[in-house]
């Protein structure tokens, strides 16, 4: 018996979600919903129907999970505790500071309806966390860091677009290799932001727009920018959508810690992602967190959970003696 | 309330338990068991007992769960399914091919006495064996890849001490970086052993022994050498415990995976240990998952498990509401 997936937002996340489904045997397709006209997508995975949102509730019994791939900003703080009521679900919230309060409305709504919802996984919130968990747990004495990129940051090329006379932009995040290596190297130095990170922005700006002081506005934006060293480099909008169409991304979760009673062995653990699509394995975490979610509750659980509480195991379509014999 | 910890045989391993339980505030040594004399042992824990083994069973309410840092080989194999008769356990059962007879045994032994088990946990099998599941879950297409080393190999030191004319030995393995670069870069390439590690063989050897011919019964020992690059040189036993006296080790779990519909997109996932000391960190990997063993227990779980099952979290001293707001 299949997995019936089922995804709410059909962007770039649900797209990678749907890629993901079609790679795992156990795991089928079997239906999204938008809030957009259901006439004006075509899917990739052939005899699968396009809904209306408003049709979801309809699905709750043929469905075994939803995943729902909005953003964190405003679409998933509310969808996640409504369709929690409804249907098991996973979701890849990421506003790290806001995830307390996320897990409890999604605790509630999943608990009182009898479902199970994961909130929270993908890579950063999800495997990162798994790394500084497991990394903590086993050297309680240390120092963690982590590096990002070198990766497309979204919500820096989106505050740039923000900026007067730019018609578009990609700003890469970029760790700094100097920095890795003191880290790699258990030597736990003390990192500041631009000592971690550079920005590199690539910039369409309007015909007759100031480039110097859009430069400047950019190298100046308070949080986004000014903290780090950051180069912008004007390209044609042409040359943006040639060199820089694809959603790459990554990075290195690291603990160094040390061991022995006068803390005289250093310890490092490093966790590790290099990615040419962030939404393609982010959708294939999700996936995977689908599978589980759907396994535990069958097996009677209920309430919000996120990445740290399920087995690994139950990620994985491996029977648990093969997982024994062979993963081990 | 206290783990209280007791550890069965105290070689590297053991020592690295009671290290690592003096780095935990909600860990204590509760007992040392020892099949010597424990009159010849002296702890580094203050006021803790030093017992022979046979005493052990006059223990199981004062211990809530005991380490049993024996061997592989012959130790391990009668000892877990014997103490899970009477204790919560966890070893470092590291016979990758033994590890189902081995589960089966003790799963038997402590469903039977209502105790609970974890077999095979440490660095390999155990943060490596979690690392591929978690890879293989989320990039179900793709190839797994483990590099060891820079290293000490016990097992392989061991096989040049049997060589007639050798005193003492160390022996490395070294991973090749072209190799574990190309599969970095996601390239999937297909390795041999000699692709992959080198062997690195520092030797003593007896006044007046043939080198040449230790040197030739080195390189052509089959499966330990034989297909492998290998280089010897020969140091005196001052040099040896000079240079050569530490336990390091370390290695690298890879996959190399694609996602999208024509596979377009590789995907790669690294996870990284670089460690000074072997049996320190081995024991920091015990002790934590000692402290989840008893958790899991109070909740009333019982029989065999291996790190593939245990709730990330449940590892962790750190409460699940504070996992969430600070380390997801």
């Amino acid at each position: 018996m299949k997995t019936r997936i089922a995804i709410l937002g059909y962007g770039n996340l649900g797209k990678g979600v749907e890629a993901a489904v079609a790679q795992n045997d156990d795991l089928e397709l079997a239906a999204v919903f938008t809030r957009r006209d259901p006439a004006g997508l075509i899917l990739r995975t052939p005899g699968v129907p396009v809904l209306p949102a408003s049709e979801a509730p309809a699905w709750a019994e043929a469905v075994d999970v939803l995943i729902l791939c909005g953003g964190s900003a405003t679409d998933l703080p509310v969808q996640t505790p409504e369709y929690a009521a409804m249907f098991n679900v996973v979701d890849s919230f990421d506003t790290h500071k806001k995830i307390p309060e996320h897990f409890a409305a999604v605790d509630d709504a999943a608990r009182a309806a009898g479902k199970l919802a994961l909130i929270s996984c993908g890579w950063d919130p999800g495997l990162f966390s798994l790394a500084r968990v497991y990394a903590n747990a086993v050297l309680p004495v240390g120092k963690d860091e982590t590096f990002w990129g070198r990766g497309v940051s979204q919500g820096h090329s989106d505050a740039i677009r923000r900026i007067e006379g730019v018609l578009d932009a990609r700003q890469y995040t970029v760790p700094i290799p100097a920095a890795v290596e003191a880290v790699r190297r258990g030597e736990q130095p003390v990192l500041t932001a631009r000592d971690k990170h550079l920005r590199e922005c690539y910039v369409v700006a309007a015909e007759g727009a100031d480039r110097a002081r859009i430069e400047r506005e950019i190298k100046t934006m308070p949080y986004y920018f000014d903290e780090y060293d950051t180069s912008v480099t004007f390209v044609t909008a042409e040359e943006l959508a040639r060199d820089h169409a694809g959603l790459p991304h990554g990075g290195s979760v690291l603990r160094g810690g040390v061991t022995g009673w006068e803390g005289e062995h250093k310890q490092t653990v490093e966790f590790s992602l290099k990615l040419d699509s962030n939404p393609e394995f982010t959708g294939s975490v999700l996936a995977a967190c689908a599978r589980a979610v759907h396994r535990l509750s069958r097996e009677g659980q209920t309430g919000c959970r996120t990445i740290l509480d399920l087995p690994p195991a139950a990620l994985s379509p491996v029977p648990p003696e093969e997982l024994r014999a062979h993963f081990l």
